[in-house]
Order: C-alpha cells, then sequence, then structure tokens
C-alpha cells in the first residue's frame, strides 16, 4: 500500500534514515531507500510512496541544490514536515585498526567539511576518496576498499564496523534540515511556530528586481530564514529564488506577501506551510507593529468605512 | 440655504474666487467671500456653507500650511475637487501713476516669492509691505496708503485701479491649487485620472520610519505626488506627514496601501479621493505591472487555491 510506505534518501544507514525515524508516524509505516533525492520524489509523484524524506539544507554548506531543483521543477509536490538533526560523524573501522594504521578514509562529500580540521590534526596524511553516501562508504570498508569512513555513528552495526572516534564536527551544532515531502493538498493548520516555502521567479532582470521581491516580504513585517538563488536553466542570468519565510500562508501577512510576489513575478510555486522544527510558538520572535491577523481586519474594517466616507 | 451656499477665501477679488469661477456649478451658488482659511472650512463643519474652496498648494512654495493645518486637526472634512489656476500677477496703479511714481508696494506674503525679481528689475528701490490678502493690497492702494499693489488684473476693476503691468511671473507655469472641502460623505466614483489625499501620523521616530511608509506606497506602485511634513503640536519632533497619492480609494492597489498604512502608524486621515485637475485618463502614466485591480483579484484567486493545496 503506497499510503503506508515512506521513500527516504538511502541506502539504509543514513543520516536521512535517522532524521526520518524521530517522527512519531514512522514507526507504522513502511521505509522505502531509495538511490537519490529525485528517485525519492518520483516515488511520491508517481503513487509507490505517500511521502518522501530528503535533505534540503545543510547548516555548513548551505541549501542542498539536488533537492531544491527537484522542488523547482516537474510536477508539483508540497513540504508537510521538517526535521532537524545535529550531525556529528564517527570514524568508523573494521575491528581491530588503529588510528596509525589508516591510509585512506571515504565518505559522502557533503561530509569533507564537517571533517576537515579533524582530518587534518588527527590523520594529516590520509587519503580522501568520496563514496555515494555515508553508509555506502561504511560498506566499502566492510569490503575492504577503505580503512576508514566518515558516518554516522549507527552505521557501525549495520556495517559490522566499530566506531573508532565519535564526536567528530568542525562546525558547532551542525545541523541538516530534511523535508518530508508529499503530493498537493491542503497544509495542516498553523500552529504559531510556522514556515512557508515557495520558489519565486523572476521577470526581466532590472536593477532592483530582488529587492522588490525582497519588499513584499518586508513590508508586510514577514522574515525570511533562508533565501537560495538556482538558475532556472533557460540560459545565463535568468534565476529563480528559493524562499523560506516566517509563517503560515494562513497568516494575513504572509498571504499578502504571497499575493505581492504573484502579482509582479511571472510565476511562483507555493511549495508548503509547515511547523518548525525545534520552535515552540513562545520562541517566535514578536510580530513587527501592525502585522498581526487582527490588525489587517481591523485596516480592512477602516478602509470600508473611509470608501464610504464615514471618517 | 446652506446647501447652495460655498465658502471661499476672500475677500472678492481673490485668486480663490476665480479658481470657485472655474467649477460649473457656481454660476448657481450663493458664493460667501470668508476672512480666512479657518473661517472657510469652519463655515462647512457648522454647516453655514456646502462646501469651502481654499488654496492647498502653492507650485512656488509648495504646502499651504494653514490649509494642511485645518484640514489635520478638528472634525474631519473631505476634498471633493481640486482647481489648478495659473498665478499671473499685474501691478494695479490708481489711474495716471506712472511706473517712477511708485514707492510703495503691497500684496500678499505668497505673491512676494512670485514676483521679486521683477521688482529687483522694474522698482528697485520701491519698498515692500505685506497685505492681508492680494485683493486688501489692492483695496489699500485704491485708499491711498501705498502706491502699488500685485494682484490679479481682474481686480483692477473692483476697486477702481488699472493695471499698469500685466503678465508678472517669476517662475514659468507658477500654479496654485485649491480644494473644495466639504463634510464627509462616500467620494464620487473613479475616473482613472484621480488623486487620493490622507494625512499619516508616525509613531515612535525609530531609524527608518519614514521610509517604511514610503514602501507602503511604493510596494504596491501608488506614486507619490505631495509629501509635506507637518509638525503635530506635540512636542519637537512629532510629525505628521499630508501626503497626496495617485489614484483613487477604491483603486486596490490604493486601498491596500492605505490599509498597510493604517496597521503601522497609530493613525491615518482620509482627505478624500477626487479627479485630478487638468489631467485625462490617457495621460495617467502606465500602471507598474502588477498592480492593476486584475492582478489584485488574481492574486486573490491564487492565494485561495494555494491555501487548499490546489497548486
Amino acid at each position: 500500500m503506497s499510503a503506508t510506505r515512506y521513500a527516504y534518501l538511502g541506502p539504509e544507514g543514513t543520516f536521512t534514515e535517522v532524521a526520518l525515524r524521530t517522527l512519531p508516524e514512522a514507526a507504522t509505516r513502511e521505509l522505502v531507500p531509495m538511490v537519490s533525492v529525485p528517485a525519492a520524489l518520483d516515488a511520491v509523484r508517481n503513487g509507490q510512496a505517500a511521502a518522501a524524506l530528503v535533505p534540503i539544507e545543510n547548516s555548513v554548506e548551505g541549501g542542498i541544490t539536488a533537492t531544491l531543483d527537484e522542488l523547482t521543477t516537474g510536477a508539483p509536490l508540497m513540504i508537510y514536515r521538517e526535521v532537524l538533526l545535529s550531525i556529528t560523524f564517527a570514524l568508523l573501522v573494521r575491528p581491530g585498526t588503529k588510528l596509525s594504521d589508516i591510509k585512506t578514509v571515504t565518505a559522502h562529500p557533503a561530509a569533507q567539511p564537517q571533517v576537515r580540521n579533524w582530518m587534518a590534526a588527527h590523520l594529516p596524511n590520509a587519503v580522501w576518496e568520496s563514496a555515494a553516501s555515508n553508509a555506502d562508504g561504511a560498506r566499502l570498508v566492510q569490503e575492504g576498499r577503505y580503512d576508514a569512513a566518515f558516518a554516522g555513528e549507527f552505521a557501525a552495526a549495520t556495517y559490522g564496523l566499530e566506531p573508532l572516534v565519535t564526536e567528530i564536527h568542525d562546525a558547532e551544532n551542525a545541523q541538516t534540515r530534511f523535508v518530508l515531502v508529499g503530493r498537493p493538498a491542503r497544509p495542516s493548520a498553523p500552529t504559531g511556530a510556522d514556515k512557508t516555502s515557495v520558489v519565486i521567479w523572476l521577470g526581466d532582470d532590472h536593477p532592483g528586481a530582488l529587492l522588490e521581491l525582497l519588499q513584499e516580504f518586508a513590508v508586510r513585517g514577514v522574515n525570511l530564514m533562508l533565501i537560495q538563488s538556482r538558475p532556472t536553466g533557460e540560459g545565463i542570468g535568468n534565476y529563480c529564488f528559493a524562499v523560506d519565510a516566517e509563517g503560515h500562508i494562513a497568516d494575513r501577512r504572509v498571504g499578502e506577501a504571497l499575493m505581492g510576489l504573484k502579482r509582479i513575478c511571472p510565476n511562483v510555486r507555493f511549495l508548503g506551510s509547515y511547523p518548525r522544527a525545534g520552535v515552540t510558538p513562545d520562541e517566535v520572535g514578536a510580530l513587527r507593529t501592525g502585522t498581526s491577523d487582527t490588525d489587517f481586519t481591523d485596516a480592512s474594517d477602516w478602509l470600508a468605512r473611509s470608501q464610504d466616507g464615514r471618517v
């Protein structure tokens, strides 16, 4: 049954699987590893999976372009949930291997910037080669192709390895953000700590076009949490922007900003409104004066009175 | 009958009277000169007159503060019409006076910047003294108190004077704008070439407060035609702003900008939407992309679909 199946970026033993298992409903779903982000999202598009969990943003490297590009093009999908996972690596080795034995190491390329300083200090002469995923790197160590792999500590048991060193990370609080993506449907109701994702295409590239885009948010007091430009594939200089904004599409200030963008931009794709991971409504910053739903309703009443001359 | 009575800034023979007589309905109204702008507007407030014509903006000197302040405070009034009048002065003298006889000249203080250069060239030694109005200056010449008065040529006959020199003006196209003010009522329908006047109070004087005010207009593509700061009378640094914007309060872009101001500012007073004098709808500049009423309706439909997940 596709409704009970969740796809994720595999193979088994990736950080993505760990992130997926933090969702309560994962316990009652069949979790299916896929070979790539496009494969995971296509499984949702063609109905083989109800949803897919994929990484979308890395606190060290920024937006994950494969995921952004997949959500920007093709049949529309929507984001329903996000998961934040602190990323710390373990150095996995075959049992008995000592640090001085290690001549070659491997991991997914995204891991490298997060372990670079540690390697320079502790394995200055080891040779790095990239693997298709961190889990795949562990498998290659199991097979004897490399001496060690950087991966999640949880991957050790799966591949018969042992963690020689744990808690390796260059940036404090290195996190990866994952999103649970499904076919388009009505978003869940606002929680008071929500995020809205959209992709915005700029029209003619006149000076100030990006500023105009940002002003649509700023003038309604909507904070942006991520803005990432991506080429549209229609030639140099043609960009679209993936934007995460604070708030829910049902919040008046967010809805008004999105309508403003829809009016001035050739295309806007709504990617979903969903609860912010790791943030409670109490922790959300105060709204700018005049941007609550009540403020919008009061202003609308005032306009109606003014239009009638009841000033 | 007050409904048939229009007040204006007198005395008889002022530019204001000439401006009032350009309105077709003036022919069927009793026209009542008042001694000051506040007196003319109070006649409307207390029901003695249906409307009052008063000067509000001078193309040489800018906003006319007495009128702006009167519209900003007290019982609300609204503007229903504007009249533009080209201002050229005549030098009025008692019959027989020659230019070389003139030792003293008078006029309303607002006339001085418009005749200053002409006086320096032609009457370098004459002494200027201000009068309560240009018409009053003419009366004082008639009484022999001054040798000459700058006033409208039309005032000569009223005061038994003759125009010694005509078409005196320092600035090409010097114009004064007059507004017809009445008690609050529903504005007339948009004509396609309209203007909207508001007074906006800024709240706490944080850096960027004025910019935020301007952005509410700019982000909806609403051009401003006049912005004039006025002290609120509540201490140094407390200002309100009289603003004329292009468009009608029934235009979506104008209504949205006004609602935005109403949300972020402690007070906004709507002073009316009315046809622009001397401009036809054909002559109005093109709207910025995405700011027509249809664009607003389309964006609203798109938002409703997105909120339902129909992307």
